[in-house]
């Protein structure tokens, strides 16, 4: 995720880091090599048909009505990952706050909040689909990435420690609520990640805005003719970059630009965690070169 | 449901897999034609009333309304269906948790996530509306094809099971409380199921992009005649495939190209129950040509 | 509601069944009339002013705002009618299992369930507003329908047949906790049932559509003076069609063409019953000529 | 708020009651005024510039964009509020049953209960900021006018009355829950009524629509000179209208027109309550002159 | 927050408190001074391509998707962050509440609270990021500004508290389910201050907007040649005015004009609490100059 302080206008006229332009750019000068083309030829070889904008509206209705929908729909996905995870954070303190006043003992407590850590680190690499383990330490010492589904093995030593270590039915009661609501907002994100959003709707947008982008050069001889080609490429920039931008929203769970900064969240997850395994507390993940993983 | 990795250009554009262009094919061609009509009779028969473009763009916002609603809805409708097996996935396996901390013999326990997973695709075939009981094997080893309400059959045997084998009250708070949060959640797909999209906004959105595609082509006659047959293609290709859309995903448990994918949930569910019934999980199902059922 | 399958061009063009057309008819003719007095009073005794088509716009755009907002808002109430019951359904379904596990007499469980199945009924008859008790055998042989507020009076019943047969806190916890949901779906049902959408919309849209339909005559008469009484016709069908729409859909307990099958809702809560009851289950309600009700 | 049945055509067309075109009359009029000498000094007394009405369409799409906004929000403070009161509805029917349940005898119980009416009817004169005490029969005979925070006092006064009354942990757990979700949807409340929408959209909206019905004129005076205060008149009374409607709705709790009834709201409640206090119930609340208050 | 009652038509056409006015004032000068500019060069130095107001359509109906778009989810933070804090509000008097139905002895319970109210201004001092501790007294007497993380310190020491003071498993599970709640509406306040709207949003929406300036004098040179650096100016007022509003509102939890009132918001629950604790409440705080901190 790109974390910028609010930027002068010079940044946000010219930034590239953290824009789409240097992706979409390719398809810009395309389509605007094809209007510059139809222009030269409507010049100087043969007069092409001039059609008038107004048939145009109703095709730029369309393109908005997809274009919005589909930038809400996948805002929302990256929210909803965003606020699963915050729910992840508000479990986990609450689970360390449950085991303090629930469980009796230090050493199952510490077992149970570390194999908790595992299991969000294991979710998180379940999530971005990262092949190898990563340079995580593992807290509980275990070893759970053999298993069929590893951060589901975590939470189910987490959740037998929890039923050794409970001395009577509230503790049993408290804990395995808490466990439940962490398993509801891991299922969330594995359903965010595992249902993209429906592939005909890329489709539609994709093949609409470049209809519309061959087609509007016809209509702009008439009044625009040497600015055609400069405004294509508005157009271009404006709907070719909001696509992009929806297509990274849509995974908020991966490591782009715009991805969700899950390494931070689990590092903030492992700060709140710290005062309850009496250890000093890891610093907070800064942004590198305004990125924050 | 469609699953493909970000898709290279000439798959965007070309794709039929997934697109909706093969079924609304013939009445694109067909409004295509009455537009060619129109201008040949204008141009070699009779003149026609050339109408002027401005008043149709009321009727273009219209259409937008119209559509626009319908996706959104139908969008929502399929997204929470998502959204509710994706509570019963974190419902399942928060019950096998629970019957471990909760239920102290093996048996019974089993038993409970035996029934449990009989009534997660009793529920499926119900939604589905699958005559014959498919494939998949009974776990719990008893028959539930006769009752009047199989997933519910399943899930009053699965509770009778709690009731038995619960040794105290908190164990009988914390699994009827899970159960009935599953019976939420399975009374929400049969409400999305039993309850289509109000049929008149059918009527009004078919009946208005006909009148418009009728329309449209006396308008352009002016200034596009010859081209006329190709813009109302696309304005149909956009409305009548957006139109398409809206009725798949509005029946999201259906076994169509946008449908949820209700089998592979269910085997998800079945991996992460296999370590609580000590059995080997089976192996996730996977995309048949981009199709994932 | 209607219930369709997905019906062929044909029914979708000329259906009038579930069509809002019968009822908006006598509106439509009596504009296009007017529009035609315009015309050909602007064509045989005086000229009249012509119109530029862009003023409208704005008009169109503020319909739009109109009728999408309330559209929506219509909608809204009747999917979360929809909703409520749907949670009922499930809470029902609940009610019954937690009974089986926490009641353990039969006879005050079955006392419990009649009771709340006397509530049901009770609340559809009460949103429904019907004035005499219809033809649903009372479940529980008692007569609530002289209360101060009959489906309250059930609920309350069944509260003190709770209160009496709970054998320990656990059970009165977890039974008190179900009905309180009940309560809240109850309550819920009744907000949508007394609150009408604000009546200053309902004036806004009638009074904007209306001066819509009368003005835009003038602003056709220069391009498409014949066609402008079908013109109007369409654009009167689109927006009172919309404005009807969504008056019915507003008040979803109703028993019109696009009301909520409470009927047949509360018979999915018998038949589901039924087995906790030791009765056979009633069949499920069918739709006549395409009605549920 | 307004209760009227469906209405009728010539209702519809002419009713003051609860439209808002007596308050905004004397703003249509004064901009239909201007456009008029616009009008005047253009066609006696030297020519004014004559605009293209192409550019006014950003400025109605701007417009659109505001007022729709402005609505969405204010109608769903009005919706939220009006759902927190059938929360509380719901809550206070659900602690006289669980009163009922949980507390084995009579005088507290009922003690309880009327604590609460009295909040019931504090919470509403506090969200209504009616300085004296109303006409309500104060229903637990204590007074709270001087607490700091009358409706808390009260709640608080429950609360003891409870801690007091709860013969084990079951009877506190159920009744302390009870009383935080009222408290929440007291809150709830209290956040609409102490944090109005942001005052910089006010000065936004009504900026840009001024400005837009003062420069609408030279864009109408090529085609449509003499009617162009008609014009004005009908756009101003779109806008002012909206733009009034949402200032009132925002407000939920206010005694306007658009307000919510609150005071049927608490008499519903009453007679909910009446039959666990052995009192008569009071009748309902009935419109006066289609208005509830 | 601006707090105004209803204000006259001077306040509103002229009000600069709480406008956005001033700071974009520089942007507006300066695009009205390039179409000056553009109008001086085509009227007395060479004659400048005029364009068609057509194209511009669709760039107008972008600009209103961004905006659209980004105002709606910037409102949306905005009024979350709120709801959130009145979570806050409603947990803090049931806490108080709770403890006074579950916690016996005097000395614990206000030790609670205390901690609480620390907590809750140790949250506020979190969010808006302010570096010394600011002049509230500190409630429990113990310092958490070395913590960590002094919020969550805070909270632990309260969880401490309750651990050490709960009588029974009915007190631990009700008041470390209230920590819970208490902990997830703080998590989902740090989630709106750590988690800005994307940056790409920004970028696409300043470039469009600045392009959109710069062209459409081009567009205008037609029709309203003299009129246009005043007509740039009002558009530039409407999108840069929108753009920087929601720029406010995405960070809710600022000291800006539009920010949340976190101060009387705390302020509130010290009355709330003031009871509990046996002390005089402070009296709330008020608007200074219309402005509420």
């Amino acid at each position: 995720m790109i974390i910028r302080e609010k930027t002068g206008l010079f940044e946000l006229l010219f930034a590239t880091k953290g824009s789409v332009l240097p992706r979409i750019l390719p398809r810009i000068l395309a389509v605007s090599l094809l209007a510059l083309i139809v222009v030269l030829i409507d010049g100087w070889v043969t007069s092409l048909p001039h059609l008038d904008a107004a048939p145009f509206a109703v095709f730029g209705i369309a393109l908005s009505l997809f274009l919005g929908f589909r930038n809400n729909a996948a805002y929302e996905r990256w929210w909803e990952g965003r606020r699963l995870w915050g729910q992840l954070v508000a479990d986990m303190r609450a689970l360390a706050r449950d085991c303090r006043v629930f469980l009796p003992e230090d050493a199952p407590r510490q077992k149970v909040l570390k194999l908790a850590l595992d299991f969000l680190h294991l979710h998180r690499i379940n999530l971005r689909r990262l092949k190898a383990r990563d340079s995580t330490q593992a807290w509980s010492g275990e070893d759970f990435s053999q298993a069929d589904h590893p951060p589901c093995a975590a939470l189910n030593a987490a959740n037998v420690a929890v039923a050794k270590a409970a001395p009577d039915g509230f503790a049993r009661k408290a804990l395995s609520e808490r466990l439940a609501s962490i398993a509801l907002a891991q299922a969330g994100c594995e359903r965010i990640a595992a249902t993209p959003l429906p592939y005909v709707y890329s489709l539609l947008v994709f093949r609409t805005t470049y209809l519309y982008c061959l087609l509007i050069p016809f209509a702009l001889l008439e009044d625009a003719a040497w600015i055609t080609p400069i405004f294509v490429a508005i157009i271009a920039y404006v709907f070719f970059g909001l696509a992009e931008v929806t297509e990274e929203l849509a995974h908020p769970f991966g490591e782009t630009v715009n991805g969700l900064p899950l390494d931070a969240i689990c590092r903030t997850v492992e700060i709140s965690l710290a005062p309850h395994l009496d250890i000093k507390a890891p610093p907070a993940l800064q942004p590198q070169g305004f990125y924050l993983s």
